[in-house]
């Protein structure tokens, strides 16, 4: 196995190492030996060094959200460049990256407009599994294996584009850094982008785990005077009252639906509700917690493919507003890292976010603490 | 009968006068004598010049918008003071004035509040068909009849509360500005309120009527530099032209849905869509016209009770932005009087949308007019 040694040279191997393969949703992931193949033109291999567990990932193990399978999954990874393709500029070997399931090719009509960062390249809502080429970097026991939203991180060494490739830093805490490629620009963009929260206002997260927290930290950043933390598992509550929530509300726990809850306790509805669970029947919750005249309700989770959200438009005729962001809208390799400097700069804490770390052979009880809520984020370590 | 008389007087007697009686849905409204009583305290009794027929009014006699009957429909009027009630200190008799369906009370949370204008009195969600305190000033053949959204225009007198009654500059054209009242303001604000339409931009307006041409000339005003009109009565496309669309579609003579042409003519969506229809249908295909990443879609027209809006929430997650409001919220008696002077300073120009003008007993001709497609906007004339 060749993990440890991070090549300077002009790459020319197929790297053996290990990597945790999905073969099938609903079963646990099977730590193999896997051939990473090395980067093509345009194409950066990175050696892993910490990957977060996110709630998409779940999602998809629980077949929740259709990929190609059999996958490498993980999305939310940070590294050291062990070698580039040809063309490749903007890292080199050594560097250390974020790789964000978002790419930011910085040619396209969608990234060269102001507004937004849904980059023509992506392959979040249409998973290919495959490079841009069409084909694949990993093999196990003979087999070609699927990528991730063109990510990977569950393994000691990837493949991807340099256009998700994003240099950090090289004091960056390498064990910390990697939620700042999905959890915590997808949670803070979402307040400053997507919402604007303005101080003074009034907020309602629905689900308070990684992303959900990332929010409540936002919330409290922008000047919220009131939070209001929503949750079916209280275990989360102490912890989510240390990152800025005002009130906790157990929708199993109440009488009347959350969004009448809300309502009441605000007079009329927030000024901001997050959607930070990925379920429909949440998002028409947020939606119906806003004030009806100038609420605005973001949805942040994924839900299962094929979901319909459904509510009467009568909902959205007075005035509320719903939106989306896909990592933030953060334009992620311009803006992403300079969040890591921001934190470095001890400007914000994501520390508090992280209340585990377990080393890459125990990600199946990484996933077993996160299904049992347990932990906010798990980090990874290889 | 007594509408040729405007009292300066203290206002003591019930007035008999015509009005148009929508005794059910799917009938002819039927022009009747009608006893109008005197203001109550915070009201205004109200001699009508003229009103325009808006689309909700057609749905209400279609029976898609569920309403108390027998009422008094109509919405969108313009008069003159005839008596007020004790306490009234905003208008005085003989004051030229607007009526709105939305009011504003000034003293709730929601007027108070910079944004929104959704005031806490409105009755248009539910409309009890009734005043605020429970009780009606219209009879008719000795039965009580309902108003509309508190404000009932169909009829040679009306009486509101204070808190829907705009005063207008003396010179205003009476046989005109009635439109103000809803359409104008409504297409209006929706661009530059809701949307805040761009220079440079691009839209989509699905519905060429009197509130989707308002929009097109708001987009017009605004810079936008290509508008789509869609509307499946070709004949209302010359006008729309006039107005600024740039391009015209008919959804029932393309090959694909109206949505996957608009992407394909602009490369992906536009940055802005209004839907003012009011049905579910065309909602989607407006949200579907917009950008994936920062496209806006406005929701202006009101669906049929109980509507289910229903898509894929994968539609909103990449960023796009699905936002409503009622008369373009506009603060209305703060902001409409305004606008009217604007217009009188030609600023802009609303003659163009009032295409027909008719007796006001001729009201059902003007909905055949309307339901048939010919006109823009009908005044009727009192």
């Amino acid at each position: 196995m060749e993990q440890d040694k991070v090549s300077m040279d002009k790459p020319s191997k197929v790297i053996t190492c290990r990597a945790a393969i999905a073969w099938t949703a609903n079963a646990p992931l099977s730590i193999e030996e896997v051939q990473v193949d090395p980067p093509k033109p345009g194409e950066v291999r990175i050696k892993i060094i910490s990957s977060g567990l996110c709630g998409t990932d779940k999602h998809i193990l629980e077949g929740k959200n259709r990929v190609p399978l059999p996958a490498i999954l993980g999305h939310e990874g940070a590294g050291i460049v062990e070698s580039i393709g040809e063309g490749v500029a903007s890292v080199k070997p050594g560097d250390k990256v974020l790789m964000f399931p978002l790419p930011e090719c910085r040619k396209c009509r969608f990234c060269l407009h102001s507004k937004g960062n849904f980059c023509l390249k992506e392959k979040i809502l249409s998973p290919t599994g495959l490079m841009l080429d069409g084909t694949s970097r990993f093999t196990c026991r003979g087999r070609k294996i699927y990528n991730l939203y063109g990510t990977s991180t569950f393994t000691e060494y990837t493949v991807v584009h340099e256009i998700v490739v994003g240099k950090i830093d090289a004091g960056a805490p390498m064990d910390k850094v990697c939620i700042m490629s999905c959890a915590v620009p997808t949670g803070f963009g979402a307040v400053f982008n997507t919402a604007r929260v303005t101080p003074g206002s009034t907020c309602v997260v629905f689900g308070l785990g990684g992303i959900g927290s990332a929010v409540v930290m936002g919330c409290k950043a922008s000047g919220a005077s009131r939070i209001i933390g929503v949750d079916i598992n209280e275990e989360k509550f102490p912890g989510a009252r240390a990152f800025g929530v005002t009130d906790c509300l157990n929708p199993r726990n109440l009488k009347k639906p959350v969004q009448e809850v809300v309502m009441e306790m605000t007079g009329g509805g927030v000024d901001f509700a997050f959607e930070a669970v990925g379920l429909t029947d949440t998002m028409v919750a947020a939606l119906e917690s806003c004030h009806v005249s100038y609420g605005v309700c973001v949805i942040i989770g994924v839900a299962p493919s094929d979901s319909q959200l459904s509510f009467d438009p009568v909902l959205i005729l007075p005035g509320r507003t719903l939106k989306g962001g896909v990592i933030g809208e953060y334009k992620t390799r311009s803006s992403i890292p300079k969040l890591v400097t921001e934190y470095m700069q001890k400007k914000f804490n994501i520390d508090p976010l992280i209340t585990h770390q377990l080393p890459f052979e125990k990600i199946n009880k990484a996933f077993e603490l996160f299904r049992n809520g347990h932990c906010i984020r798990c980090v990874l370590l290889f």
